[in-house]
Parts: C-alpha cells; structure tokens; sequence
C-alpha cells in the first residue's frame, strides 16, 4: 500500500491554504460530526435510514451549500486522501471488527468465511474485469490498459463491511452477520492484496510462472499478515499479565492496548503486508487473551473506547465520501458525456450485482453439502448475503483514486470517467442498497423484529456490570460441545469443526497456561507440564459443556 | 494564536520525504511510546523518576541514536511543530485536567489560583522582560528588540502545567496539587495571551492608550473564553439529558462527548480566543453535570479515556522536546558561541527562579490576610508552590519557536541563541528541578508517603463501582458546609467563599434543574418554579450536609 503522510499533507495543504480557513474547515468538519451522531440517534428507530446514509446525505448536502457560496466553484473543504483513510480511519474501524466479533460465530464458520472472502473475490474479481473489459472497450473511453481493467476488477470487487456492520444485526441474525462480515474483511484484505499485485507486476504478458508467483505471493501476504497480528496481540497479552500494568493505572493499560493495536496496523505496512488482516486478527486475539488479563475498568473502557473510535471514523468517512461527491473538478472534465457515464456505472453496477450473485450461489451449494440439515444456508440465507455485500464505500474510492488520479487530480477522459463512475457506483451502492437492506432482511428474517425490541427495552436500564457478566460479544463462549473423537475421514467431511478442535486443543492448553484468558482455573504448579495441559484442557471442555462461560 | 494545518503539514512533509520514511517513523515512534508507558510502569516506584523525564530520557537517547546512524546530519524523525502540539496534542491534556479536577479544592481556592495565575504571571513577565533586557543588551547576542524581549517574558513565565501534574499528587497534598495545577492553567492561559497581545500590538511606543487597551483585550479574552468553555459544556449536558444518546448506544455518547468537547476548543481557536481556558472550563462543566447524564458505562469509559488520551499526548510531547533537543542546525550556528549560550541559559534560569519568587511569596502573603489560621499557606507550602511551578515544558518551547523562527529554522545569531537556551532551560528545569521535587514534597510534606503507600495497597483490588460510588475525584461534593448568612462585609473578608456561596445558590437551583448533574433528587413537577428552585436548593444543601453525594 503506498502510504506516506507526505502525500496526503500535500493534499491537504493545497486546499487549506491559509491558517484561519483549516481552522474554519475544521470546526464545520467537528460540527457535521455531532450533527450526524445526534441525527442518527434520533432516525434510530426508523426503518430504512442507518448512521452511514444520515452522513452521506449531509456530506451531500454540506457540499451542495459550499458549491452555491463559493459560486460553483469548489465544494469540498478536504480533499479525499486515499492516506488519510488508510493511516487514520480504517485501522480503527477494523481493530474494532476483531474485537468485538463474535468469535463463536466466527470460527465456527471459518471455512466458509475463507472459502467466501478469498475464492468468491477472485471469482468477482475476474467477472468484474472481464466484463469491464469487454463492455468498456466498444464504448471508448480512453485509453485502458489491461492493469486498468484488472484494478477495476479489484477495486469494485471490494465490498464495503463499514457499511454492513451497519445493516445487518450481530444480536439478530449472527449467522449472516458473522458470514457476511467476516467475508466483508477477508474480502478486503484479498482486493488490497490483489490491487497491490496488479500494481507491482508487469501483467501485459501473463504466462504461468507469473500467475504461480502472484499466487505465491498472495498467499504468503495472507499468512504473514495474519501471523504478525496474532504475534502483536499475544505480545500485548503477555505485557498486560507479566507486568500487570493496570497495578499502578487503568489509562497506562488502556493507552498501551492502543498503541500495540497501532503498532500491529504500521508494522504491517512497514513490511509491505495487509494491514486490515493483521490489525483484525490483533483485535481478535486482544480481545481473547489480553482483554482478560485486564482491570474491570480498562475492560469497560476498551470495549466502548474502540467502538467510540471506529464508530467515529466510520462516519468521518461517509461524511467525507457525501463531500467529495460533489467535486466540481471531476465533473467538470466528463460534463461533455453524460451518456458514458451514465453507461459505465450502470455497466459497473450490473457486474457487481452479476459477480456477487456468481460466487454467492454456487459456494453457498458447496458449502452446504458438508454442513448438518440445521445448519445449511437456505434460499433466503443466501439472498441476504448476496445483497448485504452489494455495498461499495471507502475501499473502493481509496483504490480508484489510487488508481486513476495524480495526488487526487486527473484531466484525461478515461481516468475521470472511472473516477465519477466510482462515486456513483458508491452512493448508489450505499444509499439504494444500502436503504433496501433493512426492510429485505426483515422481510426475509421475520424474527429479528422482535428481539430488536427487547434489545431496546433492555438498554437504558442495563447496569455496569452487564458486559462483563451476560452475554456480551466478548464473553462468548468460544466453542461449542464438540466431544466426538476427531478423525481424518471427518476431517474431510467437516473441515470446519476438526480445525476448530484442533485449534481449540492447543489454544486452550498452552496459550491460556502462557497468556491467560477467560478467568479459567489456574494449573497446579508442580504437575508435568504434559499432564497439566491434558488435565487443564479437558477441565475447560467440561465446564464448557456445563455451559459455564 | 497562529495555528494552521498548512504549517505544520509543511514542516513535518520536509522531513517525511518518501512514503517509506514516514511509515519507518510512524513505527519508531509508536513503539518508543510504548516504551515510554512500560518504564514508566516499571520505574512507578522509585523516588525520582516520574513519566516526563522518563520520555525525555528515552528521547534523547533516540536522538543521538539516529545522530550516530545518519553520520552526524540528522537526529530528528519529526520536527518539533507548534501547530501539531497546539491542535493536537494540548487539547486532550487541558481539557482531562479540568475534567479531572477536584472540583471542590478548585473553587474553594479559585481567588487564589486566580491570583496567582493572572497577577503573578504578569509580575513574573515583567521580572523576566527586564532582567532579560539589561542582561542580554550588554551580551551582545545580536539585534533583540523591545517585543522579542517582551516574548521572552512571555515564553519564560509559562510553567509547565503537564509536568506539575506528575510531580504533585491530587489525593497526598490536595490542597499544594490544585493551587499548583490551577495557577499553571491560568497561567498558561495569560502567557499565551500575553504572547498573542505583544505580537498583535505595536509596542515600540508605550503609552497609556495602548496600555489600557491591552488590559483591555486581556480582560476581554479571559471572560469569553471562559464563557465559551461553559456554554459548550453546558450544551454537551443539555443534549446528553434532553436526547437520552445513551438510551441506544453508550457509544455514541462518548463519540459526542469527545467532538463536543474538541469543538470548544476549535471554536475558540476560531474567534481568537484562549482555548486553553476554554477546553479547562469546558472540561469542569462536563464532568459536573454531562458526566452525570450519561450511561454507567459511558462514565467509566470517558473517565478512562480521557485520561489515557491526555496521559498518551503527555508522554508524546516530551519524547519529541527529548528528540528536538539533539536537533544539529540549530547547535550549528551556536557552536561558535557557548559561552554566550551558557551565560543566557543561566540568565534566563535565575531570572526564572527570581520571577516565581517575586510573585509567590508576596502574593501567598496578601491571600494569608483574607484566611482563618488553619488555611493559611505556612512557609512550607510557599516553597513548595514557588519550586513545582519552576519546570518549563512544551508550551515554551511552542512559542519560541514561534517568536524566533521561520518555519522551525533560523540562521540568525540572536534567535538560534534564544532556541538553543529554550531547549537548555527546558530540558534542565524538567529534568533537574522536577527530579528534586517529589524527594522535595516528600520531606517537606511527610505524610504524604503513608497515603500514597495506601492508594497502592487499594488500587488493585478496586472493583468496577469504585469510581461510582467511592470518593473519587468526580463525584467529590462540590461544596462544604458553610450555612452563615453572607453578608458585604463577608464578601470582603473572604471573598472566595461568598463567591462559592453565591455560586452554588445559583447552581444548585437553576443549572442542575435544566442539566441534571449528580442525581439529585427531582423537583416536584407541578409547583411553582419560585418555591420548587427554593425548596430544592434547601434540600440539596441538607443533604450535602448529612454527607450524602
């Protein structure tokens, strides 16, 4: 990922030219904040709106009032910076995805998750390219290389889990949330892992050697992404337990989970890997070991500090998206054919809706013939992850204009195009999609009207002692009963859950013994390590199907 | 003040070259402050250290580090920006501290604090700008005119409230803790203010008109500033209470009371105002009554955040002055020159002593006139405010900077001498008068040692309602007990608790009815406003005297 801080303070300083208007730009900036958190609290309880379409819509609007006083000439008062949303917003967004993720949820249907984020994105990816390529080159719009069509594939095969985490519901429907946002991050990952490819490597001559490498490539990115997170959580963990920081002060935990959750997201992109895997797993892991080895203050205050921070940049970046919207500049240079880019982004859209819908189905078949009758993802299951993952938002700007502008500026007719396009596609995306997506699943999933309002009901008068004692997301219990002795042939059959055991044997046993977790009951000091392990590890499994937590 | 994004983007970009160059140091510098926090944690316990110069330390070895590695060219990874510290850094410090503050220690003193915040700086000014000016004439140091003079008044009457706050400890000597920190906000506010005046007016030629207006504009900015303060507290309580945010989400409670509490410092940016007095009092007014209109949850969690947020910026700022301090162009053009160097460094660090001296002593003389015998400030505690208010931290080193440079560089003989005595005087006030000061406090105050071996027996085992329901810092009772009737004559002899009295007539009956705060118990509803306002002020007063919360 090309990050710098150099490029974005250019972007940004062109704009902010003088001392007294960045200060102007960002009180109105801090105002539109409040006004979109005080707004959606109160369209809450409506049945369409959500947080991201309020903050488009005043992005929208806020740019349309600086068009008219500034007399046409500009409407944004920041300039979208791909580095300002990769340095500052996404990191806090998706650390906080991992840690509060149900994790029950999540590893039970890990296989899945993998097989939809990784495989169903490049199926998208490809369907998307491809047909870019076909459709676009009878159309003329310029000069498109093979990598364009390629990074257009990537940046709209990205979809928008910002956005889902808002539609769809954990309390409510934790089997689609936990597929479809799972998918949503190992998805993201994949397409900034397959952008980066496409940008690094010469594909005008593909042959075999350079799809192995690419291949080769883009597992050992997601190996060692996921590797270094899980590394930087369990070293939090092990800080949090040997020093017991939280003996002298709550804020020195707290700050410290902070700067290690950072630390895990730069290390990343120091080492060229996917950042957004790596802060993901770190949130997970956190949440897992280091969370426990926590005062009950810094739990409180993790928990709702990470949420406050995330739901913050969320709406920052939709605020910021409902601006840039209206950027005269870009508007300006495709003004004289409206009818291309009405074209593109319907041709964009349809790919989009087409590509989902390509790798949806038939993976939702295949993963359905391991699953037990119970568990198979019906009709309407599929439905609803085919459209809650429609959505297209700040991934997909950042990339395009990563792709197709100079420092945020391009004149030639093709570049622009696709930029307006990207806009279109993402407001259209997020705001008729996204609209759509509350009433579907409450049509298809009837149930979840109900425990919404129990839900409501219960909040205000919820105590202190809730999160840590009930079933909040981060007291799951991480596994189910699974006492069934494990065999290869299962293995095959039910790759999940055998991957799920063996973990949990080794998880369970030595990562608990070293970095603590849950509260379980400590090991008796002098056994053989090897005894304790197996005595403490079936220790937990029996508690567990006891149903303590 | 003169604050722009431009500015500082501009400076940092210099150095952060390529995008590789700012990831490298975005790393360097999250892991050096986790660093920080572990040491700190790990030295908690010894006499001397505290967590400034543990930074300081650790920056400046950083500094020679990097000096070493890049051959004697560079020690710098970040240059030291005015605008970062004051946009960014100073915000979350000033505002947790009046979030933080014993309220009832505050007001009971406030004529104090503000005594010796607003007249004993302009004394200490004065004494600085003339020592300054018969000195440094005669040293031939290059041309200083009659306002640079005045700057260095300025820059050099500013205490170091950041570093006071972890010298002194708020629970062992209350009393030393809010008149220190107090005066050194205030103090703080009237040397920015100060700085600003003396480079807005022309003061080549001082006459009376120009006299009077100053007064003028101090005046003026100090009433608005803190009108403001408490106009955006006391709007954050309104929406707290009156849209119930907490009903749907603790999150978004503290997101807003975050962006509420950055707006008033940005708005008094805005109009030219003293944001530092404007985020202190608007810190006070949340956490008297928006804190208490917000969720269990949330009031944990702001409680924590705000603090690790403020704590986080605080170690930040002091690895940075520990890393600029190595800075080599600006010990270049000086290196011809140490002993001039030393010899203004040594003026300024006497003139400092004598200036604190000048106002402290007189000043707690007249204020031990207006108190009854077991108030009064005895000789023990008058040395102790004059020595905990010597350190001199970021906000010198910001408006030197300022004053006698173009962008963070200068080649002039006479400014590069005034950079390099600011860092010097920086670096040996923090790091030799504020090691000398808690084994200073400790022998002068003796039973400060027990309570503070206490506060570490009971910190660990302190169970999540501690904070809600125990004697902390905000819930402590406003007032005390005082129930004579206030007469003029009172007014005069002890002016700040008629004020109090005053004051809390005011605030218990009409603020708390529109705003809440601290759960009291509610107004009849139907009764006329006249009787219900007297009735319910009695009964708070009642209360409070039984020793309720």
């Amino acid at each position: 990922m090309a990050i710098g801080l150099s490029t974005m303070l250019e972007k940004t300083e062109t704009l902010l030219g003088s001392d007294h208007a960045s200060v102007v730009s960002m009180n109105l900036f801090v105002a539109l904040l409040c006004a979109c958190i005080v707004l959606g609290h109160l369209l809450e309880e409506t049945r369409w709106m959500n947080e991201s379409i309020t903050a488009l819509i005043i992005g929208s609007c806020t740019g349309i009032v600086i068009l008219l006083i500034s007399g046409g000439k500009s409407s944004r008062i920041l300039v979208f910076s791909e580095d300002l949303f990769f340095i500052y917003l996404l990191p806090p967004i998706i650390f906080n995805a991992g840690f509060q993720v149900k994790k029950k949820q999540f590893f039970r249907n890990f296989t899945t998750i993998m097989f939809f984020g990784a495989i169903g994105t490049l199926i998208s990816f490809v369907i998307i390219s491809l047909g870019a390529k076909h459709f676009f080159e009878k159309m003329n719009i310029g000069d498109l290389t093979i990598s364009d069509y390629l990074a257009i594939g990537a940046i709209f095969s990205a979809t928008d889990s910002v956005c889902t985490l808002q539609v769809l519901n954990q309390d409510d429907t934790p089997l689609l949330y936990s597929l479809v946002f799972g998918e949503g991050v190992v998805n993201d990952a994949t397409s900034v892992v397959l952008f980066n490819a496409i940008q690094r490597f010469d594909l005008t001559n593909i042959n075999s050697t350079i799809a192995l490498e690419f291949a080769g490539n883009f597992f050992y990115l997601f190996i060692l992404s996921t590797a270094l997170g899980v590394a930087a959580g369990l070293l939090s963990a092990f800080i949090m337990k040997k020093l017991y920081i939280g003996r002298h002060s709550t804020d020195r935990e707290v700050a410290l989970m902070m700067l290690l959750a950072y630390l895990s997201y730069m290390l990343a992109e120091l080492f060229h890997l996917s950042s957004i895997l790596t802060v993901f797993f770190c949130g997970i892991v956190m949440s897992h070991y280091t969370w426990h080895n926590v005062t009950d203050k810094s739990k409180v205050t993790t928990k709702h500090t990470f949420a406050a921070l995330s739901f913050l940049a969320e709406i920052f970046i939709f605020l910021y998206v409902g601006m840039d919207a209206l950027d005269i500049e870009k508007w300006d240079v495709v003004r004289d054919s409206p009818g291309q880019s009405i074209g593109v982004s319907s041709i964009l859209l349809g790919l989009i809706l087409l590509g989902r819908a390509a790798f949806v189905f038939p993976l939702s078949f295949l993963s359905n013939l391991t699953k037990s009758p119970d568990e198979k993802l019906d009709w309407k299951k599929q439905v609803t992850i085919w459209w809650a993952g429609l959505m297209r938002g700040a991934v997909s700007m950042a990339l395009a204009y990563n792709q197709f502008t100079t420092s945020g500026h391009t004149k030639v007719l093709g570049n622009a195009i696709m930029i307006t396009s990207t806009i279109t596609v993402v407001l259209f995306s997020t705001v008729v999609f996204g609209l759509l997506t509350k009433p579907l699943v409450k049509h298809l999933h009837p149930s979840s009207k109900r425990s919404s309002t129990t839900a409501l009901l219960i909040t205000p008068g919820s105590s202190l002692q809730d999160p840590l004692l009930n079933g909040d997301s981060i007291y799951d219990p991480y596994y189910d009963h699974i006492d069934q002795p494990i065999t290869f042939r299962m293995f095959l059959k039910t790759p999940s859950r055998a991957i799920h055991h063996y973990w949990r044997k080794f998880d369970n046993a030595v990562m608990r013994r070293i970095f603590g977790g849950r509260g379980v009951s400590p090991v008796v000091p002098g056994s053989p390590v090897e005894t304790s392990i197996r005595q403490w590890s079936e220790g937990v499994e029996i508690k567990e199907q006891n149903g303590e937590p």
